[in-house]
């Protein structure tokens, strides 16, 4: 195994003797950029323009399984929440990945991303391209979100903090690129720029705001890292998949 | 301990030595209605005008834990459901009950019903007054909607079917007997009168559809019963602690 593949580096958890004021948890949060998977080699070769096309639609039908694995563990969180405004507030995320209408929402704008790839539909949806440790890790998060107490689970989506760099890395990667892909395909990307500071923002005055006592900063901590180490999992079972030596030999 | 106090008759389940048509299924569902909390003697004593205004308001102030409960339950149902076509009409049902802005909701409408009945809101919306046996009700039925398959879940909100004649006996029961009560404060039966034939009917078209075997038809009947337990065990629980004696000493 190569350096390239191995566990994410592990984010940097402060040592806490007294709680963080509500700015400084923000900020040590933020710190955890470091392990977001970004970074991870899958990403650093789509951005550099050197996955085939086979690759990238590996790419695209596994993450299916997460994109629909969204709204549960967000109806998880809603189940969990006891106060009426959050959950109304919270509520957006469910509407945004579902749709209002058949053909609307996140998870259609996906698949949409998977037939500009040239993933028929069908093999979309009926997820044959899905291998078992990315459909693990889509589950890993529902469950957390189940069983973990509500503001943890809203602590574990922060990996929304990072996400507009990585779209906005990825709308000028497919441009320069993969000129084959039709732009409209990349309509997931987009929504995820104004839909993620949103609820990032959201999710993150609800962290500073709960979590105020070094027990729950440090669980908030754990929430956080266990969300990066689920997206690390997905695109590192997708790595060794479709794109393990394409580094080296490319 | 009186008859009346009793547990409800067991609804009439029928055997099965083959699936049953989606018509016969629903007319089955229907017939149990005989075991629906609407037959509870403190409802009777409700329509006949026989309650005071502090059993009104031991009741107005307990149910309330339920009415909290439900966003929770529909929101479990959600996460457990992998189909965004029924979750997208689902939804609604959170929104409903939790509302689109503060002050707005059926939760919201529940604790102005118990304003009207003399309740401050303070003491509707720290549950001071909730019984045990009430909160524990409350949380059974979220509980089988985290835990039990989605359909059984929807199965089990059928109560829904019977409803609409109990809000009806109930608007006129109040303007009839308790003309103290602020008309205002009745919205909340009013709303319930056009959703709970909406809700029951996608409830209803979900179960006729996914429930096509014995088995399944089996769980329906069972998800149903145990619902109708959950709101017979809470105004039980009400009439224990608020009315009990009425009926004989009134």
């Amino acid at each position: 195994m190569t350096a390239s593949l191995a566990a994410p580096p592990p984010p940097p958890i402060p040592r806490l003797d007294a709680p963080l004021t509500p700015d400084a948890l923000a900020d040590a949060l933020r710190a955890f950029s470091t392990s977001y998977y970004a970074n991870h080699p899958f990403h650093q070769l789509m951005h550099e323009g050197r996955l085939s096309r086979p690759q990238l639609q590996g790419w695209v039908a596994n993450r299916l399984a997460y994109q629909r694995a969204i709204p549960r563990k967000d109806a998880a969180i809603l189940s969990n929440c006891p106060d009426p405004g959050v959950r109304r507030l919270w509520i957006q995320r469910i509407v945004d990945h579902d749709g209002t209408a058949p053909g609307t929402g996140g998870i259609e704008m996906w698949i949409r991303l998977g037939e500009a790839l040239g993933v028929p539909r069908e093999e979309m949806e009926d997820e044959r391209h899905v291998l078992p440790a990315v459909r693990f890790a889509a589950e890993a998060y529902v469950t957390f979100c189940r069983t973990r107490p509500w503001i943890d689970a809203v602590a574990s989506s922060l990996t929304e903090l990072f996400a507009p760099d990585l779209m906005r890395r990825r709308i000028a990667a497919f441009a320069e690129h993969y000129p084959w892909v039709d732009r409209a395909g990349l309509e997931y990307f987009r929504s995820r720029l104004d839909q993620a500071p949103r609820d990032s923002g959201h999710g993150l005055a609800l962290v500073r705001q709960h979590c105020t006592t070094v027990e729950t900063q440090y669980r908030a901590f754990d929430a956080l890292r266990f969300k990066l180490d689920v997206l690390w999992a997905m695109i590192d079972a997708i790595h060794h998949a479709y794109a393990d030596g394409t580094r080296a030999g490319a």
